[in-house]
């Protein structure tokens, strides 16, 4: 059997040519709810080949694939295609249980980066380019920045873990999206709505450093347009650690083109960058490709509603396609806004990111008091939603819904970038 | 058919759940020595899952196991566990040839490092955190430091083999550790005792740079609970070639624990450390996990026997269970004790590493006239043997016999680290 | 059945014993050309072991085999062995193409490097040694050097693609050379004289970085003594783009010995190093192995035929054999020879590199006006053909015709290396 999973306009990267040789199938009558493991450091299991498909009692047609990819960087890599019946989301167990990207029908949440390959960890040097390395594996959709810092690289001095002076050189983003998953299964819940749960756990930890534990749970029900993530970042070690998370969400196109917009509700926003000052007074209001355009970056404080929540949509120029991501400001309050209009060969794309905190070098982040720490033990849960939209209507009454919350509201606007030391 | 090997008291890491699909079994009447090829770049061999059992003629049933680790940092990592019908030791090609751990019965050779994977060198980067990248796969029972440095990071100045001035950012305790093993083989002796015997070749061979092989052989006597180490390293370039070596053998529960102690001939100990020079009084005397509690590190001359060898033991609080180990003094003089007595989420750990040399950086240990040479061609010998111990009596004859060694002589004690420039 | 190929006079690297288990094989009357996808990111395809054998209308029986080396740092390195009855050629496409060895009866192109296997990107650090990792892979016949960079390493101050002022730590040689092709077929043409093709592309691309795409063609007539490269790199980013490439070609015995010489045109020399200029007198002479001498290197512009072409022939010392290589000057107008006659165990080898530029740090070849440029969009091709020479007659007939182009001109001798900043 030949499965392909098209998931960008133009061309299929890591497009998936399958053979399927060893496939379960169950139909209507013998349906029952499976709980696999495919990868496991406990069970030492790696699941390379798999196909699951079956139809839920109130009839929608599901699967799930495992596969690996092959060719170039990204030999090796295992990738988890999962399919409601709707949407198409595609995990990178390999890379920290990245989502490579997501579709259905027209509306693709993804981007075409210049990296057209899904690199394997072992090929990244994190360290190259003067802390860059990073760069040379983006190309997914969804990339958590973090666990032990998310942001710039640069030296941070700091005391550690134990008190004592420390000096690191950190790289750009982190290290989890380059740590390959230890524990990956799949599961569908036994009762309605069915719902289909890939969860992954990612470890980042050292001796003498990082004691970070990822778990996530990505689930969506049958049928349905919304995805969601219900992220837990645990300290494992012995002592408080400080730690970073940013959810670094990539659209092109057709969510992005000329006219596409982001609706928000702002409490505050300022240019990241001297670039993004020019085209503050739009942020919010996209534009087309342009050859030579710098990145301009937006540090935005979002409003909460009264559950402390928020919602922020993404919409095409016409406003007959977007993707809205709803989460709690409590666990996220610091939304950054990356602009990259450049020329598509260079990677014409938005970035908009909820986080912990701002992507400044760490050092800042800790001395601006956006810093969290984690105690000895503890965790903390981070939930995101995403709804793809092909309605009009649909993205009408959502951003009709932002606006009002911001409605009355006077945005702070800050026309210079922060000050750095 | 399922064999899982627990090296961990608490928990189970590189568990082991192997489904033998192309095992050979012996039985007693056909016994016959084999000589089994596992790893060979000479023979273009990698055999993955192999699993070989049989009976000696003095009837002790003995096997061994190859298989490949899987999930998260660990796919792909090669290992080797040979079991002589007492012990059972699980030995890393993949990395280096180290001892990832030893079990028999409650004894246990190993320790709980907050890494849990056996982590594949192709995700390490020994230049991350500033040198320290060694750290981020830091799990084993024994791991050798070497061959070209061994000890801290940081820049050495030196003349190159040509004698051109030359400068070097070195990485904590060298590269041997994360080589993966070129030539490894299995063999049991035709005669009696009918010893087994792992053959692992490392090479650390550069372009204009190092060109040492390590050759290691591990080898065991069915049913006894001493398992032997013959060590070679050869210089197999054209000129005089520095080379360092440290045996780093660490030790967690259940030897250690509070009370547990070292019993060693000890001619001069020294901290090398300012943490240490608190606990130099009682150096060899260990305490229980203690959160925050930096890490103590001694350097130590031992006394040799009349052979020239000497004997160190470590014992647990009540004296009934024990390690002891055997090795020349001739070969690796210095002996350095590195107690880490944090709590047990960061590694509760003692080292106790015979070595060519301390763990300075090699610059100091130049300087200090610790480092040794190799002529073109040359080969050195390292043997050392390690006994597990389940039996008091055992434990303390040789206790008495250290401390025979050590009668009457007044060891030198050195309150204060070494200054250096 | 087994294979062996023995690409090294004193030892077998690589050396591949493979039991083909999936061959495809025809015969005269059957035959038909063929086109094989051995990897394709495109398509998800990594045809690990394969072997196709024929024989031509023409009478030539030929064969080409797809093979995974195992062991150390070459577990999983893909390999490519092509059989045109005369010449066998081992090309890897898990190291960019390179190209480890080829053989021809008693001619052999290749040498004995310390590095003795064929290491596998991921086990490679770049940056390690500051910057000289490079090596620890180094040991083919053939690598190109390139494409962002390919000279020494150190930090380049340079103007980015969109005009900002950057800075960047190079490292030896680029990157090229450690990145594993994306695409590789093979195919045999339809008609005489069935020429046979392997096709491998390589992606040097990063996000905000370089964009540079390598696509070369290794072909060689059946029972013919030369084989083509016919390489086109092309700029795939959205801005003009510096680039560099050096062809690294290395040679030890039986071309390499005391008397051995290089026969060129030569319009003008210059040591590059200090040691060279001892040996300017007689650089296309060549000496013994001898401890402890350093590399020797020279720049050299070559004088071209009416073609635009030149030729460079390396011949053993008696002239009975020999490699002659035949190149377009205009793609690239610098020769560099690195003699490196150190003792056999430190590598005694001759490296005879054409390329845009010189091995100077780019910075330094920028200043000297020496760096190429390709245009957003634009390509270049690059031809070169190596000829194998076991003929006496022959060797002396093309080291006439070089003699002959060189007839009356008198070349610059420049004494002492260039000038650095």
């Amino acid at each position: 059997m030949m499965i392909q999973c098209r998931l960008k306009a133009g061309r299929a990267i890591g497009c998936l040519m399958l053979t399927v040789c060893c496939g379960e199938f169950t139909r209507g009558a013998d349906w029952a709810p499976i709980h696999k493991t495919l990868i496991s450091v406990e069970e030492n299991i790696r699941v390379r080949d798999w196909r699951y498909q079956t139809t839920t009692p109130d009839g929608h047609t599901i699967s799930v694939v495992k596969s690996v990819l092959h060719g170039g960087k990204q030999e090796g890599v295992d990738i988890v295609t999962v399919d409601n019946g709707r949407l198409t989301v595609v995990v990178i167990p390999t890379r920290g249980m990245s989502i490579l990207g997501v579709t259905m029908g027209e509306v693709r949440l993804g981007w075409d980066s210049p990296v057209r390959e899904v690199v394997h960890p072992s090929l990244i040097n994190l360290h190259d380019r003067g802390g860059l390395g990073w760069l040379d594996g983006f190309n997914e959709w969804l990339v958590r920045c973090g666990l032990e810092f998310a942001g710039h690289p640069g030296t941070d001095t700091f005391r550690d873990n134990t008190g004592v002076p420390s000096e690191q050189d950190l790289t750009l983003h982190g290290k989890i999206g380059n740590i390959p998953a230890s524990e990956v299964t799949f599961r569908i819940d036994r009762f309605p709505p069915y719902r289909m749960h890939i969860m992954g756990r990612v470890n980042e930890r050292s001796f003498y450093g990082a004691a970070l534990q990822l778990d996530t749970e990505l689930s969506i029900t049958p049928g349905s347009k919304t995805l969601s993530l219900d992220d837990k970042i645990s300290n494992r070690g012995a002592a408080a650690q400080e730690y970073e998370i940013i959810y670094h969400a990539n659209f092109g196109p057709p969510l992005l083109e000329n006219g596409a917009s982001m609706v928000a509700a702002v409490r505050r926003v300022q240019p990241m960058n001297n670039e993004a000052v020019k085209s503050l007074p739009n942020f919010s209001r996209f534009t087309g490709p342009t050859a030579g355009r710098k990145e301009h970056v937006f540090l935005i404080q979002p409003l909460s509603d009264p559950k402390g929540d928020t919602t922020v949509l993404l919409q095409n120029a016409d406003k007959t396609l977007g993707c809205s991501m709803h989460y709690s400001l409590e666990a996220l309050p610091f939304l950054t806004l990356w602009t990259n209009f450049a020329s598509r060969r260079s990677g014409y794309v938005v970035g908009i990111e909820p986080g912990t905190n701002y992507p400044f070098n760490r050092r800042v982040e800790r001395g601006a008091g956006r810093l969290q720490q984690l105690g000895a033990g503890e965790s903390k849960h981070f939930k995101l939603s995403y709804t793809l939209h092909d309605d009009p209507a649909e993205i009408e009454k959502i951003s009709s819904a932002i606006k009002d919350l911001g409605e009355g509201f006077k945005p702070e606007i800050v026309h210079h970038p922060p000050v750095m030391e």
